[in-house]
């Protein structure tokens, strides 16, 4: 009960054009900690202040964009309940072994309507956040090697069925809407952005005709002061920003979209409010849907609706 | 699934001696907004952000402290579900019906080993936040009416048989362990950090000989700089801060800590980390409490272990 | 010594197209308090944490832009001095009497090479920040109404002889240059920053064909969660936002530009280091200009070197 | 003109129990840079972002302390003129000959009527802050290198006579009152905050019965939520804190108060407002002067009057 079921997003697997490159850009500019490689020749990350192994996996490919995204759930017998739940909905799901993935614990793995790939599992093993279960300290020397995100936040999915993806994910796996945008219809939803806890957002639509594509993933911070050294280190070492410092309308969350060297674009992202199941949905209409995702200057910047991985 | 069962922190009722001043008091220096009173002429307030019609009461007493603590529900079958779970916990409920609170819905009540009255309702009605569920703004003119915190967000509780408490919270309502401190016995705790969503503490206790005894309530604000300008305007109002601005090493929070004009004190609080039940609960030992209480200057006021309203 | 001669910029005269929409565009949205309006019709402002009587005059004309700007001096024997200084150097000075401006000493008035009006006085009225000059409080209520930054800052002046505007303000008024852009010839200087305080500029050119142009006042704010906050206030003004949140290579400071109901550009603007005129200036070449006035995205935007008023 | 004269404070000598104890903690805590040690033994240091040569000087002494404090002046000719000036008025002065002190030029010493030695000097090599002055980023990785200062900013003086040594710098210096707390006679001042600059204080005094003690040197931080990252650090690192985070009433600056290991107090200082000379200084008096010093709890603190080195 209270936090049960599916309880974060747990790691997401991105394809790189480079993958040394690559490691040098999410280990020493955005300030992940590398924390193992394997045989197929993956590197893993997570951020400073996460405890699970890893939550960010690269691996080198012809095409930048997303392999998978998964959800950490409560247990073993919650994976299990899940999955029966997904077949009974009519979903195919595939089992991988524990093990596939460093220190991560057997997943189930399904396609949604949108064409990504989603994955759940329950166990990753816990190599703590450099601090100790102990008497801690507040942070480490980690909290400021590079842009230093708190944690694998959430991810921006486009692709054709929308609809069919958010009936997954709030019929079978108890996510709820928290804002949408609807088109000049007044009844279909462009985008939609759902919760599985109190985030505003743990995952994210907009329809798109071609599937399975990535408009970013993002990373929190923990300050509006950190968006600005994020920007600062972004500029010091040449990154591509998409656009920010600024805030989106929709979550309220500060934010810097920039690119990785493959052309992933990636979020660093702060605040936004808490969000709870029984709250009534915020819903934007086109005509301020620009204010909606760039609260700031109102309009959408030519490359939000257009480029993705 | 996902979030169910217990949502979060509902409603407060605390005892003040005068009650105007209490109003005023609430009203134009923490800045919560007062939404309604009753017969029995308690004085209602929620925060600016909060969404549902009340979530701090008070009335007038000959002494201070609290009446009652309450969590919100996922629905009314839940709502029944508890009581029917507790009563089997060998617990007695009480029913109190819809409208005893105002836009509020039955309420379960029962008492805890610790001593206080804990309330579990589902229904609280939607006054909305001030911005429109259609297209909203970020914050309104509120969001700087006095301290102006964000929502009401945990209680510390004073009272004897803390274990007790924790297992009714962890084994009937699904709360989880954050962080705990152990006495030198290695074994007993003196303080719990509980949670039943991804807040570092809904809930606290700490063991004390006197039943029923409350520490503070705390409300939440959106930043380390918000916890500067809540103690300009405590100075500027003469509160009687008990100390801060500081840090938390016990869930990283920023906060202080001072008392309304009745003597309960009350925190404005900003931060921690973000908790999950899947994780690993932290330890503190006595000789290291004093930083855990308050990080900077890492020891326990002379007032922190001894004044409960 | 120490800080004698020029002290600061001391007040802007600006022209508007419609008077009482910009009275309540500085008055509620950029939060500066009226002061008073005399019989010319021109309305007076100030920040709500300077003293003196007025820094910001608006009036009403059929076309945007700058009457002229003045420094104050530290007394009227430094006035006079300057004056003779000034006629001695080549230029007309014109005297304008004491109360031309409200609670204004009388003022030299000059035309540098640029083509703006430039102005020096010694004596505006103290009527105080609000806060008594006995045991103050930090801040008052008026630091929450509207953006309310702390002080008129600088300005950005467009016009052709930079040269001999600078030579001006070194050799005569006791300026020194703070940073510079240099053109590919390595030697012609495309914009100046010169400061006759700490502040890393109390005024800037740029190089431009034609004279007496603004390119924008600026408003001091105390940090950088105060610029979100300007954001914010923008857009639910809807106040057309040029560039920003972002920060400045050049000073280092964090910005907003943004545009007046009459299309006069105006930034709020925080930090920057502080200068000395003992330090070295610093110089821009023109492959990185782009990152000296926009540092995060390291490109001008369109309107930066053609939109004046 | 403008900024002449006496520019800014320029570097402290301070006693240390034990030079290599002390080391550590100003470059590893306090953040400083290292910049060179001489023939006497003595260790220089310079915060990341100053460009002379040094600004704070350690050597080991069997007592904690003072040693001198010293002004940058214009230039040469203004280093003459002053120490003309102060044997006018009355002073002995003394000429130290330029390299004394690694990278600094010749020095005019003089002892003011509370004891303790000041200096200054107009030449000190320009080493830099590691940011080039061709093009410069925003700042270098030792802006994040332990608590990381900007600037060494100010010294609180204790001593006898502290009208007496005010005349000086007001008189002959060319210094401004800023700020002062006045005795219940509502005559004398127990405390003078002055200033060379647009700095709320370059210098300050507290009447105390002993000669030549110090009770802080402070180092400038550019936010308050540095402010609350070098409360942390201090904490990481067992520093033994006055008190704070909190705000002054006097000068509105954010502060931190901590001790070194030899029981120097300094200062970990933020804000404040920008004053000017034609302002009218700022009184306290005693019934209020504990809001002065501490502006949110309100009281001075056991320590404040009393310990000093």
């Amino acid at each position: 009960m209270a936090l049960t079921g599916v309880l974060r997003p747990g790691h997401v697997q991105m394809r790189v054009l480079d993958l040394e490159e690559s490691v040098k850009f999410y280990r020493d500019v955005v300030g992940l900690v590398e924390t193992g490689r394997d045989k197929q020749g993956r590197v893993y990350f997570k951020t400073w202040d996460e405890r699970d192994h890893n939550s960010f996996i690269i691996r080198q490919a012809a095409t930048a964009g997303l392999d998978f995204y998964a959800f950490k759930v409560a247990d073993k017998a919650t994976l299990d309940k899940f999955d029966a739940d997904l077949r009974a909905y009519g979903l195919k799901t595939e089992r991988i072994a524990a093990g596939d993935l460093l220190e991560t614990g057997e997943r189930v793995r399904f396609q949604i309507p949108t064409g990504h790939l989603i994955e759940l599992y329950a166990e990753k093993t816990d190599v703590g956040n450099g601090l100790s279960y102990l008497n801690p300290e507040a942070w480490t020397g980690l909290a400021e090697k590079g842009i230093a995100p708190i944690r694998m936040d959430h991810i921006l999915l486009y692709g054709p069925d929308i609809d069919g993806a958010r009936k997954i994910f709030e019929d079978v796996l108890g996510f709820y809407l928290v804002e949408h945008v609807v088109l000049e219809d007044d009844k279909t939803d462009l985008a939609i952005w759902l919760s599985c806890s109190t985030k505003a957002h743990d995952l994210a639509f907009v329809r798109h005709p071609e599937p399975g594509k990535v408009h970013h993933v993002a990373f929190q911070l923990e300050s509006w002061e950190r968006v600005l050294r994020a920007a600062d280190i972004m500029a010091m070492n040449k990154v591509n920003i998409d656009i920010g410092p600024t805030r989106h309308g929709i979550t309220r969350g500060t934010t810097i979209y920039a690119f990785d060297p493959s052309g992933n674009r990636f979020e660093t992202y702060c605040g936004g409010y808490a969000s709870y199941p029984d709250w009534q949905p915020i819903k934007w209409t086109m005509d301020e849907v620009g204010r909606g995702i760039f609260y700031h200057n109102r309009k959408l910047n030519d490359t939000f609706l257009t480029v993705v991985t």
